[in-house]
């Protein structure tokens, strides 16, 4: 069984390119599902659920979300839940023998007795704000350096949340198999190569 | 022209894995022919030169070198002046238009207005031993702890080199295109895939 996980720094295109990579093998991708799968066995909203898990807490909530301690504590029990789904489902995902990639959800570490293969996607800063830029809707209104703020936001909280899981530190070279640049980069034209890579990797 | 640069923590096999990636795309790869260059412009002996260049001036000289500030002196002069040969060297490769692996001495930065792809090869310490003890002759007894000092010193001078040319830190992530985990993997198998990926990251 060949598996996949990508991790990224927000804003660097790993999505697309995990995305895109499962394309390119013919393999499966997960992402979407395991939302659903979360929300239904933790009885909560999905949209609720998906900004909770991809921005890891810090998605700016409704004021009235954190007026009191009790709405505070539900939260942080809600997330605990949240992630303990997560984590079940990740597993049985890897218990169906198939090959699949899989992106962030900390998959790399929940994943290790499957021995995957673990690609982090990097980019610098300005180039992450522009990837954010193109891809927010119309009526996201921010500035750069305030994309700047929450793009750090984010990749503090993933760190941070990878650290009850492991050791080895999130975004860290030596934490990964592959850490790829994607700066100026079209991640469709890295594809390819990568796919090949990951079959190098796997002894094809 | 398409230039590839490799470098490497001491005893990750980045130095085979440069050499077998020129041999995949079937371009010249330069590494020797540096060091006869540096020796003849800058009228040094071969030997010395390499072993200077490849350590960063940690090897381990006869104590006779350093017995005196004289003696320490010529050799940090001598050491400058290697420096300054090898750089003009790797400038006159690049200007000859052609692509090329090489391998080390801080080539990414010295050829950035090439645009090079830069690649950091890089393994866990255990077996980064492995690889210095495999490849150690008969005649060298040195045990696994002194290996690992070693090592040590050498990849504190390679990042302590490239400072000095450069902000972007040795070793780091973020200061290469890709970087690759070489820990308990046979560097040949990973040659093909990587090929394919150079060619992705070119545009073909």
């Amino acid at each position: 069984m060949r598996i996949i996980t990508v991790s990224r720094q927000f804003g660097s295109g790993g999505r697309e390119l995990g995305k895109r990579l499962s394309d390119e093998l013919s393999i499966a991708y997960y992402d979407r599902e395991i939302i659903t799968d979360v929300a239904e066995s933790s009885e909560l909203d999905e949209e609720y659920v998906e900004r909770i898990l991809e921005t890891g807490g810090v998605s700016s909530f409704p004021f009235s979300f954190a007026r009191s301690f009790a709405f505070v504590d539900v939260n942080q029990q809600n997330y605990a839940k949240m992630l303990v789904a997560q984590q079940d489902f990740i597993m049985k995902l890897a218990g169906k023998g198939e090959d699949f990639v899989i992106v962030g959800r900390n998959s790399d570490v929940i994943l290790k007795e499957f021995s995957p293969f673990n690609i982090f996607v990097h980019a610098d800063i300005e180039s992450r704000i522009d990837r954010c830029i193109d891809r927010a809707p119309e009526s996201e209104e921010m500035t750069r350096r305030e994309y700047e703020r929450r793009i750090k936001q984010i990749d503090s909280a993933r760190a941070r949340h990878r650290s009850f899981l492991d050791d080895s530190p999130w975004g860290r070279m030596e934490s990964y198999h592959l850490c790829i640049d994607t700066t100026d980069k079209e991640i469709k034209s890295l594809v390819p190569g990568l796919a090949a890579f990951a079959a190098s990797w796997f002894g094809k």
